[in-house]
């Protein structure tokens, strides 16, 4: 196959073959990280620049580690040092950034559709890095990724996102993934952080937390927020926990080949218990690790008509 | 030419022959940033420190970007972690940087006069990257390299400086660097932004805007600071836009070979409207693009003694 | 001698031979920063995460350089920026961390122990970069480095270290490390600040400040917190400055070969007079050059296993 995608901005714009292709790639960069010398010169002289205009950590530094394990040079600007606070226009910003010639923009926005906006009116190539509630779909196909690794396939999984659904760009991304894939995509939680018409997005609603929890194949718990939480009228942590947390007394009745993913961080004792987030089921530091191999196969191939220009 | 200054401080400290030199050699470098692989060994196990003392996105990834693509290794400091909070004289911190072994020295402070107290006291080169409302050196330099570029020369050419001229270190580089590389520099802007003296800089004050805009080659905006705008009384953006912006009626009125030039971040609207900082005149990206070729000849003029012995 | 340490979290846990190597290997990796291109490929591939939970600007960069002059990719995350303050669990945040497959972990933390909880839980080689009132290795390995650079022993010299010794970690790791090593420890500062059973650490407390000072080979002045000394009701700066800084009829009094240490940054003319500070007997400049080249070791001598696997 041949990449031809600019960017990478949601779930919806890849095809099948293109997310296929992509865990292909992943699979195969993701030995590098094991190596003692854990870096190639793929990328070497190409600039990424990691445009993250709402805190993040892990995210960043994935993609920080994906670009230098292939030499490319990276260079992150975070909101409060961005001149996005002076009232430039985040267009201008791109532009000015693309004037200074970069290869790869990394772009994560509080505002739906950001990352769009950019791709749009950007030569260079964009990857959303999470866009308001609206998208993050390296998390979806790192999370998809994992699947695929421990169970061989995603089409015809049935898989239980649990959890803030009506306001995680990761739950909207993942059920666009995984019905994609051919998973069958259930989601529980709060009534109130349940979103009108989830069957548009290809998704039902799961009965009860029993269902949604013991006939899954894969199972995501997303992070509580405790300030949404608390706008949402939602009582206590503790309650959440019981109602809707993965905790010991639900671990036993999912299967026995199920698998637990959460995309971190996680609060533990609330929607995740520590035996489940540390057990036999827990793929969650997978995620991780296969999150820079992930973001190392979207470089990879962004960047491909580079790369054939330059074997070396 | 033989480049010998230890340290860039000011336009003034620069002769004609040294900012052709410059200009030169930056134009030499900047296809580095348009190839395939765009990185060359040159400052390669060199170390750049980016002492940014006050906030800045886009200088300080222009001056991050010029060394990667040297293969410098650079470390960026910036103000809310800087020791400087713990009382520590600026003297004192960079004596600290220079123990250990960097090559040179890029800073930014908003005290005027801080580069060149650091200058005088550590033996490693030192870049001014703008000091209070002295100097802009790089800014001014890569102002008139764009210029160059698009003109073929800078001697004989008019050009307006509008804004804030008082407070503004871009305006005071830039009439002393266009004036000494023998343009005729006029200002223009409310009279409570006009400084004292402004014939001692060797530029005069335009009789008015329409005056300052229909008969200048180059016109360089500046960036309408609102909190000083709100101090210096200075009513509205609005009626700034209307007084002394340049908006869509001005700009049919300016030469049909003028350049419009700003250093950014531009607010639109107000000293500058889109379809003057979009069109056919601006050369507002070019300024970005020189920028790092600037930067990258400065740090490879600087850096000569080593690049001679190391021939690689 | 064979390094076997996986980590490095104090003193305590290092054997004279230890120490002696980690210095030996030190002095032989000086000289890199004094060459032209000062780089060795001795580390390349190999991940450094400077995990920085404590604001700290120049003990972060004397990470970043050291591991930049080895070729290490280095990715330094900041208090403010990490999940730490999303609530998650240190011991979650570094798995993840150690997901992305780093090599070592720096850590700096407001808290005595997290380093040495890190240590148990992780895989990987984690250093100390300071914790709490704990213990920072680093710097008492880099000041005992720049003693026996200059004297050429640190058996059996007397050191004194003056100053708020009760909530110092520099001063509990070097009381730890020069007693270790042979020297005769004493300790001088006002009464609030000295601990309860300074002589089960090893030390003395001196009888008066005038033998602290003109008795001891070595003199290790410590920094003044203010928002601390305010707490312990100490009066004033000029007051500490008065009966516990080395002011200049102190510095007359001093042996003629004493060495004088602060670990910076320094209060000029609080706990150190500028004539101590910049005079004969400082060697505070020395200690910044060999922390650079103490944390070069401490990466060369944890990464030996990954190093004797490729020879290139």
């Amino acid at each position: 196959m041949q990449w031809t995608k600019k960017d990478v901005l949601d779930i919806e714009s890849l095809s099948v073959d293109e997310i296929e292709f992509i865990f292909e790639t992943a699979f195969g960069l993701r030995e590098i990280s094991e190596r003692p010398i854990k870096k190639v010169p793929t990328l070497r002289g190409q600039t990424i620049v990691l445009l993250f205009l709402e805190p993040s950590t892990r995210t960043r530094v994935s993609f920080d580690i994906a670009a230098k394990r292939l030499s490319a040079d990276s260079i992150a600007i975070a909101a409060a040092s961005s001149s996005i606070v002076k009232g430039e226009t985040l267009i201008d910003t791109a532009r000015n950034l693309q004037a200074m010639k970069p290869d790869i923009l990394v772009v994560r926005h509080s505002s739906a559709g950001a990352p769009h906006l950019l791709a749009r009116n950007l030569d260079i190539s964009v990857i959303n890095a999470g866009d308001g509630m609206h998208a993050h779909p390296t998390q979806a196909l790192l999370d998809m990724m994992t699947v695929k690794e421990n169970k061989g396939r995603i089409d015809g999984l049935k898989v239980s996102i649990i959890g803030d659904i009506a306001h995680s760009r990761v739950a909207r991304s993942n059920i666009a993934g995984f019905t994609k894939m051919g998973a069958r995509v259930s989601v529980a939680g709060p009534p109130t952080m349940m979103p009108a018409g989830i069957e548009q997005l290809g998704a039902y609603v799961a009965p009860d937390m029993d269902a949604a929890v013991s006939e899954a194949d894969v199972i995501i718990l997303l992070r509580i927020q405790k300030e949404r939480q608390r706008r949402f009228l939602f009582p206590s942590e503790r309650e959440y926990a019981a109602r809707y947390g993965l905790n010991a007394a639900r671990l036993r009745r999912i299967k026995p080949d199920a698998l637990i993913l959460h995309p971190g961080p996680i609060n533990r004792g609330v929607e995740i218990a520590p035996e489940a987030a540390d057990g036999p089921h827990s793929v969650i530091l997978d995620q991780v690790t296969n999150g820079v191999a992930l973001r190392m196969a979207l470089f990879y191939l962004l960047a491909g008509g580079v790369r054939d220009a330059n074997v070396d």
